[in-house]
């Protein structure tokens, strides 16, 4: 188990951080942000952005560049499978035949939350074309653990509602998914700050994908190295072992579950 | 305002983090730890800790060598004034006139919480006396305020009760005192692993003192590690300001207070 | 909207609190708690409790008298659509066509948790086949919103896993769900304590259903009691309107989304 | 130990729910407030609430009759101890020789925070010139302890700012202030809802004091009711000894501290 690298479909990141390009003032701002964070894999929403489909405005990809970054193409806006699988396919044709996707169906505008049962069918799509799927979900354990045995390469549960900042909401679910996991599972959604990050990676999971907290930040260059610190404190505090919590610092001091 | 170096009765370090000498296996381990965490002040239970007075056993200070940290000794295991003050009396005499104590007058053996009223006192007479106070207290504003007029050189309110590893267990305290303050405010006690360390600076901390937290990991030297960088990580996303908490990504989605 | 009384499938119930019939002592027990409880609906493990099925033993019928009870015949233990659906065709022989059903269709046997996609397949069915569908599921926003849509007379969310007293762990998803509801929302499983079930009520849920809480504390009959009083109390505090949470009295202290 | 009733300074009384007499639209509304809640027992502020020194206005006394509730004359508005005790014995004056009184001392007027050191100081002559003291605190253990053993009858911890509706912050401390008591421990200030109340309640307490909770709802008399029920039901759910929580129902699924 290695401390600060990982390990996703075969290819090895130097960096637990993934972050996004959306919400930045301009790309230089994204580009100097994801070069503080240290990550190594920069989602786009792939209808959003300009990758080149339109030759005359400024492109993402002179800004992130595809030699530095692996750009992770999602399906941000999607409401059906099929739509949802239509972008992937499109992504694959904008980036060369590029297999990686990050899948998410929405469920409605409003929360921006997964639609479960639509997400499972376009995974099993997905699969089958040769996609490798790292797939937004909800927190749900079961669930969770039906889209790795679908094949995704990453599974990747919400803290909590996109854009929200509110940190993660039920730690309870996210240790339950990580413990029973055999593929990475990376927090996507809902962090806000730089402890939510650290909390995220103390719970055992593998890496953390935000967007909103840097991009929102009022310096996002700054957050973006707050969270690239944020994740290699949580990941080498779960790797050593935390004291455990008790009431007073004498040994006859356990918790009893009475508070929590 | 620095990012990343505080300056404490006119001294400045290069680290925000301030780490113990009790509950390793060995000094050996001690001070591997403490390279770890980057810290420059390392607090040491005069009482409890050789630093010559015996001269046949391992000395302190052949570890955690007074050229690379500074000294902070603390009156750990006194319940009263006078005991407290005694005891930094020795300090000064064992560290050739060093002025920087920690005062830590203790209520009870169990707890291990701050008399405030034997610590008010014991200040008035250490600050008379020429030592720069840096003062272990409850979270309470009213005392904290009190004893920074009373001239302390840093407040040290507790997050929970010391070797606890319970984290911050009241933030609006905190977050009053550090509004109010003029002198450093350190959180000092119950900090259990990486986020909590984060959380605190976030609330605007200067800076967090902890021992078991690093001492009791499972692996030490890693933790110290992981703390380093929870420091760094809190204080960059303190200073980058962080995105509002709301429901949703939607802009007319504040929280409402309902749920706390 | 009445204060303290519940209408689901057209029926008009008394007590907002639904209790279970499992794990206590005896039926005698079981059943001075559900008195004691006010509650007038009794969920009961239709593959485990004897309803005369064994003619005999002794038969929760003479203790929980149908008379005065709303009996629920739940799927418990059922881990299959088809194996839930055969489950409620059995209640509904062994209670002389009654409609009324509170299915679940567990994900797997350790955390209880629901399998959501079984569950929508098992609902279609039963509504199909004019049972009156209580559901046992996650959560979700958008699968609560589903489970409605496919005709459930009431979505029962879970607070925590089965049996854990957790409490609720997602607030703001309850109260998403809640919003966007236009049947009775009512918390089944993961209340521990009477807070709880008054947390859940000031979210604005119809209801609560609990077992593991009642029958597992100490004192069972005084627990009953305590959460009947809890689900008057967290009604009408969400009737009355709760003040706002801000940091201090006086009217220029709003919180601000920093702390959560 | 009595389920319902508390007994302070050797008086008993049928509610251990306490109400106030501040921030009420009009004299009539707190007299409804408190009949609904239950309580015996009506905090004043004594400097700002007519009872009979101007002969012209409305008096409370006409609407909270001293037949029906124990006034508790408190010191509210106070920022000295010598404030403090010339109002103690203003109300003394007032009322007749009454000797129970609700000492607050302030640290600051935007906090509203006990003045911890002031409020010891008043105690020990108020205790001297025969006042039964209930005395508003902070929750810090050893000063609690320290305030009964000055002679308080009872000792009042904040759970969090006055007026700010925020919940019990430290349940640890309240919790380590109620197991080391022999007086009875009533939370004072920061209750914003039922289940704020109930939590007190299944901590130990031994009642809850507050006003801006009831008198600030939308609609003050229903909350008061809703007060009345969750003090009942925390109280009883104290008694009848809890579940203890788990992460799952298995037996085998013990809390290992992790997550707080």
């Amino acid at each position: 188990m290695s401390t600060h690298s990982i390990t996703i479909a075969g290819k090895t990141y130097g960096s637990r951080l993934l972050v996004g390009s959306g919400k930045y003032k301009d790309f230089a701002e994204n580009a100097a942000a994801a070069e503080a964070s240290g990550a190594e894999i920069v989602t786009v929403a792939i209808r959003r952005v300009n990758l080149g489909q339109d030759a005359g405005a400024p492109n993402l990809l002179d800004f992130i560049r595809p030699e530095r970054y692996t750009l992770l193409p999602n399906t941000a806006g999607c409401y059906t499978a099929e739509d949802a699988i239509r972008t992937c396919r499109l992504a694959r044709e904008l980036l060369d035949g590029h297999r990686l996707v990050k899948l998410e169906v929405l469920g409605d505008p409003k929360t921006l939350y997964p639609d479960i049962t639509a997400t499972l069918e376009a995974t099993k799509v997905l699969v089958k074309e040769g996609f490798e799927v790292m797939v937004y979900c909800t927190d749900d354990p079961i669930q969770c653990k039906r889209l790795e045995e679908l094949g995704c390469v990453a599974v990747m549960p919400l803290a909590a509602p996109i854009g929200s900042g509110l940190g993660i909401q039920n730690r309870y679910n996210i240790l339950s998914i990580v413990e029973n996991a055999k593929v990475p599972i990376i927090v996507d959604a809902g962090v806000g700050t730089a402890s939510d990050a650290a909390i995220a990676m103390e719970l055992g999971c593998d890496g953390v994908l935000m967007n909103t907290a840097i991009a929102e930040a009022k310096n996002p260059v700054l957050m973006a190295s707050a969270m690239r610190h944020a994740i290699i404190a949580g990941r080498e505090a779960f790797l050593a072992g935390r004291m455990p919590r008790r009431r007073y610092a004498s040994a006859s001091s356990p918790l009893d579950g009475v508070i929590g």
